[in-house]
């Protein structure tokens, strides 16, 4: 070991759906430390307990229970940022999940700490000068969640079950930003074969609607090939 | 900084077409030495230099360099692997990039230390005991390549310039491991608008083909949205 070890952190981009908007969860940095940006806003995140952690994405999943209490997310690893310059301590690496977590698990916790962990609009939060290359790091993951939004099945994770199909669209148009075709999506998703029937729940105005659940939590499904086999 | 600091490194899976066949760059570890998997084979790669390294991406581009002497080639991250069971040394993190490189400008490298640096079929060096965990490193760097393959731009970075459409569809069938639509391919391709005609080249059989290029070799072109809008 020739060279000194870098820093190492894990970040976690975690997004809800809430009042119609695609939103982050955001904490604010102590603003009477010794530490680096303080009195900013970050990605919640910190170093590996590496006698705590066995790999990268335990840490994320503990960084996420600790933050919203919720221990079944959607969770992914987004990429790794690393260099000289992002850490005034020194060169440093960090990794970087997103998770996606239903509306109703983020509430029960959102009241608790307002003044140091909130929910942001994702326009809003990427306005703001987050510490350190957080706002690179959001930029990527929210650029990463649309594209995958347009082949797969993702945006049901931010749906509590039973989920409707009406309900379903909105998330996906609120993750993309713009409305998209009634029957086709219908067409899509039925197809897709992610989902189940789990009865008739109450949908818009109270109507009786199907409700769905998703067959497997643990990956989102990937819609069909793009290219025609000869 | 109460905990200890990670082991920090960089690997790199190479690809190349070669022999009508996707390849990926492996290399043989010293088989005299104290360093865990001697004689084993690895994805080249090794540990960050602090001076030397101003980013992630710079090692990796420096351990690309190193290995094969192409400096500009298509380079991507696929993600990072860490933990407390993956390096015997103890607790360590990899970031793991890709990188997509034409056969001729490897061809000019591969033979220097055969001994020591090979190209394997990638169905070959997946079935072999490769060092640390880089058997998932490579399994999922070749996901990750295949799945892009069907809606990017990324075979024609295998390709030297200019290259001709059947060259192109060639390369997307290797990478994909089967066949696709003549047809539905040129269409797909000429209406990316990702590549512009060069002039004239020898096509299959010595006669004359458009030969393209990239409008930009920085980066991949996404095929159309998957979406419609309403």
């Amino acid at each position: 070991m020739t060279f000194p070890r870098p820093l190492v952190t894990v970040d976690v981009a975690m997004f809800t759906v809430l009042d119609d908007a695609l939103q982050v969860l955001l904490v604010k940095r102590a603003a009477d430390s010794n530490e680096p940006f303080p009195g900013k806003w970050a990605l919640p995140g910190g170093f590996i307990n590496t006698d705590e952690d066995a790999s990268l994405l335990d840490c994320a999943l503990r960084k996420l229970r600790e933050k919203t209490g919720v221990v079944t997310p959607y969770l992914e690893q987004l990429g790794s940022w690393g260099g000289a310059q992002r850490d005034p301590r020194g060169w440093s690496a960090t990794h970087c999940f997103y998770a996606l977590i239903p509306a109703q698990a983020m509430q029960l916790r959102s009241g608790a700490n307002a003044a140091e962990v909130a929910w942001f609009e994702v326009d809003a939060a990427m306005r703001k000068r987050l510490a350190f290359d957080h706002g690179e790091l959001l930029e990527a993951a929210v650029a990463r969640l649309r594209s995958k939004v347009e082949y797969t099945s993702l945006p049901a994770f931010l749906l509590e079950e039973p989920f409707t199909l009406p309900s379903l669209q909105h998330a996906y148009e609120v993750v993309l930003g713009r409305d998209i075709d009634k029957s086709a999506f219908r067409k899509r998703m039925l197809d897709g074969g992610f989902m189940e029937e789990a009865g008739m729940v109450a949908g818009s105005l109270g109507r009786p609607a199907m409700g769905y659940r998703l067959r497997d939590r643990s990956q989102a499904a990937l819609f069909p090939r793009t290219f025609n086999a000869r």
